[in-house]
């Protein structure tokens, strides 16, 4: 992929780092640019595989770019996407938001619903090689809004922004190998845990105020995939509806002191953000060449298999998609593996084997750093 | 497989035919016959690859056999099971049945719930060869009683046979191909519908009685993929409730002239049951050695691909399963096939091809007879 120009690159970092200018702008540069460095960083390890840029439109309001990659060398499949969406919240989901959310309006105040923004970074990496671990991450920023001038759920044609009723960010990181390295393991959480801690000065006690065990504790419980009794993999971290609020997922001294405007909570996400390259490339790197069998590739499209599992029957981004009328299919099942495989009874994955080491900690999450 | 015993058989037919014998031991005789009927078809075809027999027991009550053929010649995977099982059905279900069979007591009146009973036989059949196509076949019975002695879901020691509240049964057959071929099609469909009429007699008005069009209509609505726009497969016929009341989804005449007595109904089910063989069978011998390519077969995993989204998000039995505590996860998910393939906006279904012949049968689905 060509460079950004150097021009579009600075004006991009400055609206990031503009306090002044509108969240929805600032977390609009920050994922164009997030994206471009990770597919950049991807690109080179795989050079023969350029990822195909698809940008789309969406009819009912905004814009996305799908960055993705398939038949490459090193990644079998793999998509770096971001969307940038804005529309009508209807009533059920309001009511549903304001489980979380409780300065939402009722949704029978709503009228037809109310206008909403989204803009969000998501990607799936699927490499060949059995040893090398697929990764997952997402970041996201949320914004319910009043229309200043319209009543009653009507559009306005005022230039004036949105007065904004509630915003809050998700995201996280997970990885998921076929098979156990457990450097690999360590590398990746205690880089991720390295950036969750960054917002603190260091003279901070982190051992009260630090997000990342919470956080890699609901990661954990989040990719749990119940009729299995396992987890899709070894975890990373995971988070949703952080705002100024204090957070029922975090202790009292963690929501004392956690970042509560929304310049210190995007902070947050752009230090995990930030954080993927280096947690993942590495790991990446030093697995892409390590010598396989035909068996461990039955065993990698077995766990596929169960990712599948995972994400059209409990993810709820996924779920979500599938449900919204107009929603980019293609879009929202990137995230599947080019191929999964599911055996009746499987001999795999027993106890005393490689996979059953696996399978060990699938079921029994650990704390890896 | 062994063939059974003459005695095993006789009996097995004398308990099935026995009006006075209670519906779940006919129902339960009636699959046991059917399963072995089934696969002997089937390992007449593919004789070096025998059906695996593997029976269980629930703890909570019941017991299931599962007939299991994995890296067959001629077929891929292919799963026959039967499952006869009992237990309490929470108020929460009964909450949901009562919209369909309203002689159900109301949820806050059945203390832990009620005791239900439910014998079914469940079949998928994914070929090897992709001009094969995957056959599903499911008939069940379903039983809500009332225990004679025990008050607000207590369990009773009596012999005396539960009081029935309800009870109804529930089917069906339906074809997927990967490519079309009209004949085999046709040939399904008018089996399927033969059977259906067999219940009437000759001289009966068929185009106002028969039960075929309602049932194929049902099944192409029950068999589609919202998010994909398209059916999973060419259809076949579906029913459910099926009991003595008028059902909602048949015309005025349909439901004067149906089978409306359990016996009349477990005669019509049996008709279905019996015409799988005679369906299926045909079809599937004249294609196994049909020539085919590389892109065939990538065709192929991309349709098991969407059947395994069919069978995960949308198909009721998979996901009451799947979030029933205890249930066997390895019989509900041997439905889904061996291997599925997803591309990211792939090439391979346009307009003008073999493979978007299929895509138009399966967006505006078809009367084949």
């Amino acid at each position: 992929m060509a460079e950004p120009s150097q021009t579009a690159s600075a004006k991009t970092d400055s609206v990031i780092d503009d306090a002044s200018a509108p969240m929805r702008d600032r977390m609009t540069a920050y994922i164009k640019s997030l994206q471009l460095q990770i597919v950049s960083a991807l690109e080179s390890l795989d050079q023969e595989a350029p990822f195909l840029h698809d940008s789309w439109k969406r009819t009912q309001g905004g814009f996305g770019t799908s960055c993705v990659l398939s038949k490459g060398t090193v990644l079998e499949k793999a998509g770096v996407n971001i969307s940038v969406v804005h529309g009508t919240l209807p009533p059920a989901a309001v009511a549903q938001m304001r489980v979380n959310h409780q300065e939402l309006p009722q949704p029978q105040d709503v009228g037809k619903g109310l206008p909403f923004f989204a803009a969000g970074l998501s990607l799936v990496i699927h490499p060949r090689n059995p040893k090398a671990p697929t990764v997952h991450a997402n970041y996201r920023y949320f914004e319910v809004t009043k229309s200043k001038t319209a009543t009653e759920g009507e559009a306005t044609n005022s230039d004036e922004p949105d007065e904004i009723v509630s915003w809050w960010f998700g995201g996280g990181a997970d990885l998921t190998p076929s098979y156990l390295y457990e450097e690999d393991c360590v590398h990746f959480h205690s880089t991720l845990r390295d950036a969750c801690n960054s917002i603190f000065p260091s003279s901070a006690d982190l051992s009260s105020v630090s997000l990342h065990p919470p956080l890699k504790k609901w990661c954990d419980e989040y990719f749990h995939i119940p009729h299995r009794g396992e987890c899709r993999g070894i975890g990373g971290i995971f988070f949703d509806d952080l705002t100024t609020a204090p957070h029922p997922r975090l202790s009292e001294a963690a929501n004392a002191s956690k970042p509560s405007t929304a310049e210190d909570i995007f902070k947050f996400v752009r230090a995990c953000g930030d954080a993927f390259v280096p947690s993942y490339l590495p790991v990446l790197s030093r697995r892409i060449n390590e010598p396989h069998t035909e068996e461990n590739r039955r065993w990698q499209l077995i766990r596929r298999g169960r990712y599948v599992e995972f994400n059209l029957v409990y993810d709820r981004g996924t779920k979500f998609g599938l449900h919204t009328p107009g929603a980019r299919i293609e879009s929202i099942l990137m995230s599947l593996p080019e191929t999964a495989r599911w055996e009746y009874m499987s001999d795999m994955g027993a106890e005393g084997t490689e996979e059953g080491t696996l399978m060990e900690v699938l079921k029994n999450p650990k704390d890896w750093v």
